[in-house]
């Protein structure tokens, strides 16, 4: 008889007891942004700016080619951190800090690093730390157009594997990061007018008012599709993929079904405010912060709205102006006896999930209308 | 206490009021056709015609490569005029007179403008009416290569928003659009026999017989995957993608349920068809008029049949010859104590669902086997 | 009254007495790798290669860009002979001796053979019998890059069509299919060690151990996603995509639902595995033998685990070393009353699913860390 064979199970990801403040993460991988990624989720999102539909009109304004959203550039990179970070997370606390740098098309190729600013046990629930985390992605490693894409921090509560096992505890400095959003500069020989029909005539910089709430119209139902847009960014995180899982144990698992990775209503509620916030953007500067504050599940609808807080000049760029936003996304579940209210029907209950300061640099149409 | 928010809900697509003959549309976005974009679509509708599979089959027919099926293209088209003609609709009548002309490319761009021919109260329901538009779409606007590649009208029933609202009923001439359909040469010196096995042996156009029926042998069931397909398209109309929509009040939508974009049984049922009758054929010349005459649900399983009509001589071309032909799509419903007839299963209706009558300009085998 | 229309059914794909030893089949089609298919599946599988993910990475080992893995050019080859040798099968017994050459890239095509080996009477059921073929696939016919990027044989039962039909039994010889893995050159020059941290640590060939088993850490749960998946590889088979079909008969038709297509839990298995496994290989050698043990159905997750049973030099290659694996994948299916296992919760009963066969080239951290 032949000898039994012995048996290998890896540890995926790390626990509280891996991480050290100053430790750094080279995440593994990489990834090539390629026509088919681009497409499912540039259109997933429902992206209405023509930077990211429509080639000859990106082109036109400076652009190399199609250009990435914000959203989906932020999608690539964060995935490239969870194995190391998260996978062994119970919540992502917030994002912190995000900001965008050189613009991303289709072909360009991201690796991203991470360091570990601090780690402070959770003062109340035992075998549980946060985690604060600094990320930065660069595009095209090695050539001659390597730069930074964007960098920004995260906090998330890690388990520990051993109850027994020594922590580190302890505090870092970030790395300074140079990220500055990339903008094509105006030209006044283009003739951005005759291209002016293909984006919305109402949400110019001039547009904007600081002190309204715009409720997009527009809701998008989840499905199982979840599972394939999580693992085409190389999120395998088990609680979005791995329904055998969530059965041994329902209870553990919120939803007691497979939850929905967070970065999918990110995007998701982004595309869902660009006809009428974003789609006469160049770009996003920054997220200041932006959390979750529900889970999403296959069967729920999407809604988002955008709060406007302000308006400012763009320094140096009198074609733009800077519009600082909330973005909101919510969705409704059933609620037995719950009158209607202002926003939501009767015998159903408005749940926030997604929140995002947001600033924008938004055309002004005294240049390109 | 700061001011409370304004809520701005801007209004999404237009009403009956707001048509009027003659008025133009330029629709927003335009939307570049990338290899994402591309696969889904052609595998999806499960096309057999190697000119849309294989790239050193396409560039020997003389074709610059990969040819998007002219159902993809009418998809993408069609597809930008949603918001603007037809997003408050009730029902889309009929397409008519759907001309094809320059090929299309993968990296292709494509931008559609709308003329309004004519808006007719509907006479029997009130806050209704039928608008009828001619639509065009153009490719790489501005470029070298520009073209019309398609050129349709259609008469879609559209909703009144305000009762009390004056409309503005009247015609408008169409415009001549100068849109014939772009086939590579007939090259002697191409050794096109050589490369015959990669389609069907049997559909050539010596092959089609007046007067036959063809029951094409593959059916597809759909399921939620409709709405990202959808999505992808930029067609954002709430009834494909809304279930919280549908749920607040299902009596008012078909079925109760989301309801599946019509393009989608449309480009399917020209797939299914597609290696009995299309997978020599070089082109579509036209469809002279279609329509969907039931609705499509996930859960649904698609077939398809095609009625040979006419044979006739392509002028110009004796390589090639026309076939005109009705594509026929259906479903089947559950239907207690329905007994079985010669095509379907007892217990079971057969639903067409979908008709379009369509020319094809076909290989002889004399010439291409 | 017009004629009443005659109806034409083809016959799809063939039945055992349309196979006669030493027939040659040229399939249609053909297939292109665009970006959109290479997304949908590298991913899907959730490969962890960098070759596959990180275009930057690829070419500085060597080729010419992202590399298709093996799992996606076996399953677009293996797909292109669907239709002519196993559309009227009953079951896909082994796949044997599959040996990969030229590697693939997105924008290659692939054009497939296969000659008929033999067909054999099943000794116990009427109407089947053993049809094993031979099949190979090339890239690029024509072209100056035309090369052998795979091929393989596989045995099938296939049913009769007509009980009385005459077969044609008998054997004839395989082609002789020069067939060797194309590997890039080790090249001294190349930092390889600057890009090590985009692969794992551990899984170079001298940390492959015999007699071991490594359980991969993650599952994938499968959903009506797999009909989307079958249709984008042109394999129209019935079984995984009419539903209507089944309805008829369930009883006929596996588990009463729709089966997935066994290429796609062959790809997603070496998938799971890679991050184990793959990810320091530079290509799969062969897969000596390889068979489907159960069936998969939407809603089951998938799991996979890899034995080791050989390690040895690669002759020429001081760079690389040979590891001899065997790569399991199974499920679970819920069983009432059925205590825990070491490997298994109470109520469950585990089911294999696959098993292949897979010699692997790997990198030497000697050489590449």
């Amino acid at each position: 008889m032949a000898d039994p064979l012995r048996t290998i199970r890896k540890q995926t990801g790390n626990f509280l007891e891996d991480f050290r403040p100053g430790q750094v993460f080279r995440h593994k991988g990489g990834k090539t942004l390629t026509e088919g990624l681009f497409t499912t989720f540039t259109e997933f999102a429902m992206t209405a700016n023509p930077l990211a539909k429509n080639a000859r009109y990106a082109r036109a304004y400076g652009f190399d080619g199609l250009v990435v959203p914000p959203g989906l550039a932020m999608l690539v990179a964060f995935s490239q951190t969870v194995e190391d970070v998260s996978e062994n997370a119970r919540t992502n606390r917030e994002y912190v800090d995000m900001r965008f740098g050189a613009p991303v098309y289709v072909g360009d190729t991201l690796e991203v690093e991470t360091k570990v600013l601090s780690m402070v046990p959770h003062r109340k629930v035992a075998n549980l730390g946060i985690v604060h985390v600094q990320s930065t992605a660069r595009k095209n490693v090695g050539a001659s157009d390597e730069a930074v894409v964007m960098t920004w921090q995260r906090k998330v509560d890690v388990f520990k594997r051993d109850p027994a096992a020594e922590l580190h505890p302890g505090e870092a400095e970030p790395d300074p990061v140079a990220c500055e959003l990339w903008l094509p500069p105006y030209d006044p020989k283009v003739d951005y007018a005759a291209m002016a029909h293909l984006s919305s005539a109402d949400s110019y910089f001039e547009d904007f008012e600081p002190g309204t709430l715009i409720e997009h119209s527009r809701g998008r139902t989840m499905t199982s599709e979840h599972i394939h847009l999580t693992a085409i960014l190389d999120n395998t995180s088990q609680v979005h993929c791995n329904q055998f899982m969530i059965d041994q144990n329902p209870e553990r698992y919120v939803g007691g079904q497979l939850i929905i990775f967070g970065g999918i209503p990110f995007t998701l509620c982004l595309g869902l405010s660009s006809p009428d916030v974003g789609d006469n953007a160049l770009g996003d500067l920054v997220y200041p912060t932006g959390r979750h504050t529900a889970p999403l599940f296959a069967g729920d609808t999407v809604f988002a709205a955008t709060e406007i807080r302000a308006v400012r000049d763009f320094e140096g760029r009198p074609d733009l102006g800077v519009v600082e936003a909330l973005l909101l996304g919510h969705k409704f579940v059933r609620s037995e006896d719950t009158p209607a209210t202002a926003d939501t029907p009767a015998g159903w209950r408005k749940v926030p999930i997604f929140e995002l300061e947001r600033h924008l640099a938004v055309k002004r149409r005294s240049h390109y209308a």
